[in-house]
């Protein structure tokens, strides 16, 4: 007999037709001999509307007070869950966040956990109860409540799937599982049905929606194995764990496009040592995130410095560039809003390096121009025109034959497989 | 420099609107050079939607779970309130019923409080900060979370204000002050200045439903003075206090009538020993609160017994009566749902004989015919036809010349003053 902690988000719960939908399945695996903790989200539109309310009231709310507002959002459904399960003749019982010891630091409305004291949540399931806990929230070692900020749910019940050793930590969603792209660009799109923390991290970081980027890290950090699966059906999802030796490593996990970044581009900068470094430490300064740096070859001692920042830190960015202008005698920055990050995924890479070149000619043939480049060694990234974004995912998709079973890398002259 | 407690209601903060002038009479208070904590309930609906939507998913839900849901209506206030106190530039912060302390028993849905543990409220004062907390609400000594049931927020108010040494506790609310009858049956009712905890006790306890009895009956054991004010004007409200010496202690406090309660009757009940106690042990198993209990003269070997009971327990009532009628071999059980408790009450009364015979005569006069009587020291109580209770107020308030200054008590042959 095992333990299975299974997350739900907002979508699922938000009506009481649904809640019942959801309780029948928690009570199927109860039935199956697992002891079940749930982790649920605030219902539907809930939160949004509590947002609403506090700017009604007040334009800038504080943070702690923010979070103590959104934190009743997962308090309702957690009671109301509890309910459902105990209308179909079972025992639960609901717990919020700081009742069951998420201990955060006291980062409010994106907060990190710390630690996760899961007594209460191990005595009720040793008490034969289904036990439901607030996701999204947590408390300070002073007694603060505090929320964990988007995703949070996902890594809530990562965070408690470590605290009690449960065997898989089932994240239910709106899709059936991880796909080699977004099925809606690639109709052929495969889902995924083993993939390593390593090459989840880089999909989710790079525009795969489904998994929460921190709730992966949590569970690499304390190989927490995830089942990521739809709620709609039974058949089998994602699972993501700990790479091992038999495990199928696909050379390439999937194709991902990332729409939300802007590039930005300071033009005809004076190219001289420390150049670079003060456009940076401006943006940092800023408190711009910068993603992708490229700096242009050099013409008559003046470069081209482009970057990508994410379009919500645009505001400020067009304002520290502007300081860097003048700053440094530069001609202008110009912003390119319509730009799409496409990023080739997979931990088999590694040992390929034949995939970076056939990721250029496949683009090339397509038609699609590349803008900048990076890589790490389980991802190349290309920023290409957002125009181009749906055409580029389905090139890269055929050409390394992502909807079949066996991944097709080309052998390219000078940087085929095994040298 | 002192500390106040104020605690609004529900309709004080059912809107954004309400919420910033229950603000700005907050923030008026701190501007007085006071240190002021607010106890505030669930805005307007919010508690009753919540009820509606456990209703749908399970027709009886845990008492443990409905505290969970309940308890999100009044975080929701705190927070909103203290963003509104934030938007008019001072500094405020809000703690739910757990986070200060208020530790109850197991009673879920209508908790008692055990013990305030109010350092996190005092360190806030310290600190400058207005301190708002959530009211009807609290947590066990392992870690439930607890509602306190109708009118808690009351008695949260009064909790904190004797946890916190606090001058007085202000209870805002929609009338200004505790009247001597109901205004709306009495239209020159006279707004009393100042009470003590005895006459207020029997006030609250027998209709008046200005103040919660149990909030009450916590501020007369541990000594805290009660303001009950309006929350829509600055006139001063009702005093509620300690008796002292030179108090002005009205002779009668004022006449209540209560419609709450039905009148059951088991006709024939052959007269012998046993009989009483037979009847109200199968009462009190049935779980039916007695009130108010008569015994008529016996009659050829058989009697009837009458008695009062809420109208909310007469399911129970009636089911009892029935195996009461069985086993004693009484004749039959009738219900009178149409009855109204008219009570005098007055801590000055003890030392004045003469006010139930008074009372009485001045209902006959009235053509109101009286039904059962009770008494205590500081109470009388009949109960007569609803379809007289307006008559019967009327007619009492008058006679005791309620309205003035200097109530009338009437000189009666042998129970006149003094005797």
């Amino acid at each position: 007999m095992g333990i299975i902690v299974q997350k739900y988000g907002g979508t699922s719960v938000g009506t009481p037709e649904r809640m019942r939908v959801v309780a029948d399945r928690i009570v199927k695996a109860a039935d199956r001999g697992d002891r079940v903790v749930v982790v649920v989200s605030a219902m539907g539109d809930f939160t949004d509307d509590l947002i609403e309310l506090a700017a009604q009231i007040d334009p800038e709310p504080p943070e702690r007070e923010m979070d103590m507002l959104l934190a009743t959002g997962e308090q309702v459904s957690i009671a109301l869950l509890a309910m459902a399960i105990h209308a179909t003749g079972y025992r639960a019982i609901s717990f919020t966040g700081p009742q069951v010891g998420i201990m955060t630091d006291h980062g409010h409305t994106k907060a990190k956990i710390l630690e996760v004291r899961a007594d209460r949540v191990r005595a009720a399931l040793e008490d034969g109860q289904i036990v439901i806990v607030a996701g999204f929230q947590g408390m300070t070692p002073d007694g603060q409540i505090t929320t964990l900020g988007r995703g949070g749910s996902d890594t809530t019940a990562v965070a408690i799937a470590a605290g009690v050793g449960a065997d898989v930590c089932e994240i239910y969603t709106d899709v059936d599982g991880v796909y080699t792209a977004d099925p809606r660009v690639v109709p052929d799109a495969r889902k995924i049905d083993e993939i390593s923390y390593e090459a989840m991290l880089e999909l989710a970081a790079n525009g795969a929606g489904v998994l929460n980027l921190r709730a992966v890290e949590f569970a690499r950090n304390h190989g927490v194995v995830i089942h990521c699966r739809s709620s709609f059906t039974d058949i089998p999802g994602t699972i993501v764990r700990e790479a091992y030796d038999s495990m199928e490593q696909a050379i390439i996990s999937g194709v991902t496009c990332d729409s939300s970044e802007a590039k930005v581009t300071i033009r005809d900068v004076p190219d001289h040592p420390g150049v670079a470094a003060a456009v940076f430490t401006r943006m940092a300064e800023s408190n711009v995130n910068v993603d992708m740096i490229i700096q242009n070859i050099s013409e008559a001692g003046t470069t081209d410095i482009s970057f990508t920042v994410p379009e919500t830190d645009l505001v400020r960015a067009r304002r520290a560039a502007d300081a860097v202008v003048q700053e440094l005698g530069a001609r202008e920055w110009v912003v390119d809003e319509s730009i799409a990050k496409i990023s080739l995924i997979g931990a088999g890479m590694k040992t390929h390096p034949g995939v970076a070149a056939q990721m250029f000619r496949a683009l090339s043939d397509a038609g699609v121009n590349i803008d900048l480049i990076s890589t790490s060694t389980i991802r190349v990234t290309c920023v290409v025109s957002g125009d181009d974004a749906a055409t580029a995912v389905r090139a890269l998709h055929a050409s390394f034959g992502l909807s079949e079973d066996e991944i097709t890398i080309e052998s390219i002259p000078g940087c085929g497989e095994g040298e």
